[in-house]
């Protein structure tokens, strides 16, 4: 949150800001709001949000307030250091504002947001704090979070994702979550799961501080486990320093430093397709439908370069393309191709670049699976969905694999084939922590087994449909007919439904603190952007910093 | 869902029908929609909807579609049998209808009632459902779906809530969850967990059969694992019957048969209070709060009785008072006689009636956990918060107890004790199937091992404290502004807001299939409920049986 003040007008207050194309490639030299400093073992990654560089709209981001433009640099910095800076072992996070780390999400921005970049917002905001915290797990990059000042909502959560929070000790900074209390809003970036499931606050204390819009400084926020440590403010400096040295000497970084540079994507953009290197999309916005194929190749980093790409095509559909409603997920190229790359991720001790790789495409499936759009697989002569490529197939809603050629070519393509690989039986997690696999079969250990089994076996689409790895394989004769029939079927659904019940049946078994911050926490946010009370024109997000108090339905569900 | 027809017109398509105030309390010698046989050792439970009889509206309630009225007796049935009938142990749920099992929730009925009373409808439902399996579970007692015709929507759900589903195999009869592709909202009462969950469908095989409005038949259905068994027309009564004895064979339940009877409450309703004999609720309209009263007694039936009364005062307040956003719940009496009912619930080998008693005690205080309304425990001189009544306290969002006496009072009560006993430790647990003393503590082992060594000590309010089993304990001169500002701040938040920080806050640590049922899906329900496309004007909900097909704002999220 950030100050009130009268005198700054934003065109926020009147509507929507006009549709803007959001773009997710960064550049160090670019940035407009973070600093990166990197002193091995240490990188010092220090918020200075510039006011004036609003992405979406003309609200001010003061006070180190954010907007989608800042979480996509913080997003950037932290894939750099993964990838260029293996020499890094800890991640300091820091202010350059006197008096104030960071003050959440910027409201003015959330008030003339439209729902789905509310929600898209706070989903990938979401994402980039669990990428810190796989960092810290499986890359031991430990993050630290100096706040020197006031740190409020998303602040706050920031520093949640951190493995340490140091507060400065200076009678005035508080931690705080005045989502609630002034906004009508749930702290929308994982901060109540966070809260009582990662820093373990006793429920009833969690919701004294989660209404208390002040907030909570020095000893009473040690005491209640919402910060680790304290330092006074002559000591800040040299704290931060000592504990993040101390973080870094904890890693288990492999030492080995070669980095590996994270360079511009190839990107062209028309109207109706969006082309990079490996990846091609095709809109059709008459059938509301993306056409993704993924190309196999020999370059040595076409695992991390289509991983990239991948991940930044799920971000343009997100926020730029709404009402796209229906991925269709193709491959083609030599199924060789993709083992060769394949094998390299998972076989022996890997090097920074193949975990780092390997990591990223978790990541990159994970942000398919909380992608709100359903995911068809379209398995066809030529392609190859094998090991990581499989993996895209198990994510989706649906596959289809046709079994046999198509007839009526002159020249066949070879008949599909499905693989699956090491790959597919543990590196790629869900939110959940299953496999895809795992959560497929889940409470059907023998099919499991059973699929397990095949790894390494190219298998038809009969052998696909009796292992359950697809959903239906019609022949080259139905095969047109019933890709267009689910597609056109789909297309004609509520897409709210829809999005509700893919949440669901995406995720099986078991939840974690990332399924609860996702399906849970984030579905009552859903629910609370789009009720009166948040986001009507007398709605708290809307009157905050008027002057004038929301009047409330006051109706309980 | 019912068949359409134009000839009906209901008050529904109009607007909300007009409050009516739904009781809770039914005898099977006057159900409208149920008959209830019972020949030990099965009962049979046959649903027989009577279309003019709808709780809260002028809609009709054609082929056994359901409203609230409905499950009202389905739910009385059940704890009928559980306590009236200990001699039963599988209850056969069928149709009085040829040709339909059960049309789910009915559609005109929801097109017109609030968003407060969809969501709680759901939710009772739910409940419903849960207490189905938790008898199951718990009290061996089987469930049989003897589907004889169509069953959609809330009645295939219902199935689901059954141990064993047997479906007509008569080419016409389909079990389908027709809610995405016809209304535009999901399944609310569990159908998607349980279909991925607890009948361990496949996630894409999930996809396909909960998108297919006219369902799946026959032997697709039990080759999908969407029924254990089929049966010809012909054969079906004595299918039913032999597996409703098999069931009940594998039943542990005792064989003591003491039936215990479940006598009309003592209840008497005014406008600002409704008095029970052991419970009082007083309604603050101004200030938008309860204030709960349980008694203490040494009549025999007390722990049963005041189970019975707290359950239904909770669901007046759910359905009647939506208003009414904090409980404030207080004890008086003597904490002996508590600690004395207390005793017979978990000590030695229990009766039907013990066990039984015991396990309504978790399933009202499982019902407390998910009322959406705020919940305060007032712990005060002369109370008795011990063993059963504590758990009241840990099911508090926040709980204030009184250090010390009231000092200006003639003849001061006795300081308030706050007491943990073996019912805290195990018989009760939340939805997320710890106990609240866990949940609590969750991430704090010691201080866990600390509260629970604390079983069997009268703990006063510094003591509580220090175990932080209390959230705060002000003295005599605090103490009634501290409880007046946080019930006053209360009043002023967003109640969407509450709820959605209330239901995150609550249950911490791992989920359960309840809690995704209630915190996942009914989240994304009461997202989809309150959107233009299920319940604007043109939404899915409302037009469902003109004949015109919804226009859907096609943004996904």
């Amino acid at each position: 949150m950030h100050a009130n003040d009268q005198t700054s007008v934003s065109r926020a207050q009147d509507g929507p800001p006009a549709a803007r194309i959001l773009t997710f490639q960064r550049h160090p030299a670019q940035y407009k709001h973070w600093q990166l400093v990197v002193e091995a073992p240490l990188a010092t990654l220090t918020m200075a949000v510039d006011p004036l560089e609003g992405a979406i709209g003309t609200y001010e981001l003061k006070l180190n307030s954010y907007d989608i433009g800042v979480d996509i640099e913080l997003a950037d910095a932290i894939r750099r250091v993964r990838f260029e800076h293996p020499e890094v072992r800890c991640v300091v996070i820091s202010s350059a504002i006197e008096g104030t780390f960071c003050a959440g999400a910027n409201i003015r921005m959330l008030a003339g947001a439209s729902h789905s970049h509310k929600v898209n917002f706070c989903k990938f905001t979401n994402e980039t704090r669990l990428e810190m915290e796989e960092a810290s797990a499986q890359s031991g990059l430990a993050f630290l979070a100096a706040i020197n000042g006031a740190c409020s909502g998303g602040g706050y959560e920031l520093a949640m994702a951190c493995d340490h929070i140091l507060l400065v000790d200076d009678r005035a900074s508080a931690v705080s979550l005045p989502e609630v209390a002034l906004l009508g809003v749930l702290p929308g970036t994982g901060g109540l799961t966070r809260l009582t499931d990662k820093r373990h606050v006793r429920r009833d204390l969690a919701d004294v501080f989660a209404t208390r819009a002040e907030g909570v400084r020095g000893a009473e926020a040690l005491a209640m486990g919402l910060v680790d440590e304290l330092a006074r403010p002559s000591e800040f400096a040299a704290a931060v320093s000592r504990r993040a040295l101390a973080l870094a000497a904890t890693s288990h970084r492999t030492s080995e430093i070669e980095p590996v540079e994270l360079a511009p994507l190839s990107r062209a953009v028309s109207g109706s397709s969006i082309s990079y290197e490996f990846v091609d999309a095709t809109l059709d916005r008459t059938g509301r439908t993306v056409s993704v194929t993924i190309r196999a190749d020999s370059q040595p980093q076409w695992a991390l370069t289509t991983a990239r790409e991948l991940d930044d095509l799920l971000c343009h559909l997100r926020f730029n393309e709404p009402e796209l409603g229906t991925l269709l997920l193709r491959t083609v190229g030599d199924p060789a191709l993709v083992l060769a790359a394949d094998a390299t991720l998972t076989e022996g001790a890997p090097t920074n670049e193949q975990r780092e790789t390997a990591l990223l495409w978790k990541r990159v499936l994970s942000r398919l699976d909380l992608t709100a759009r359903t995911i068809f697989a379209v398995v066809e002569p030529g392609s190859c969905f094998v090991g990581l490529l499989a993996e895209l197939a198990l994510a989706a809603d649906r596959s289809y694999m046709l079994d046999g050629l198509f007839e009526d070519h002159e020249e066949p393509l070879p008949p599909a084939t499905f693989m699956l690989t090491a790959t597919n039986l543990g590196p790629m997690p869900m939110a959940n922590n299953l496999t895809r696999l795992q959560s497929r079969f889940w409470g059907r250990d023998e099919d499991l087994v059973a699929a397990e089994g095949a790894v390494g076996k190219a298998l038809s689409a009969e052998q696909a449909m009796a292992l359950g790895l697809v959903t239906a394989a019609p022949d080259d004769l139905d095969w047109d007919d019933e890709i267009r029939l689910a597609v056109e079927e789909r297309a004609g659904f509520s897409p709210d439904a829809l999005t509700g019940m893919e949440a669901n049946h995406r995720f099986a078994g078991p939840e974690t603190m990332a399924t609860k911050i996702f399906a849970r926490l984030s579905a009552w946010q859903n629910w609370i952007f789009i009720r009166p009370n948040a986001s009507g024109p007398e709605g708290a997000l809307r009157l905050y910093g008027t002057g004038t108090r929301p009047e409330y339905n006051t109706e309980r569900t």
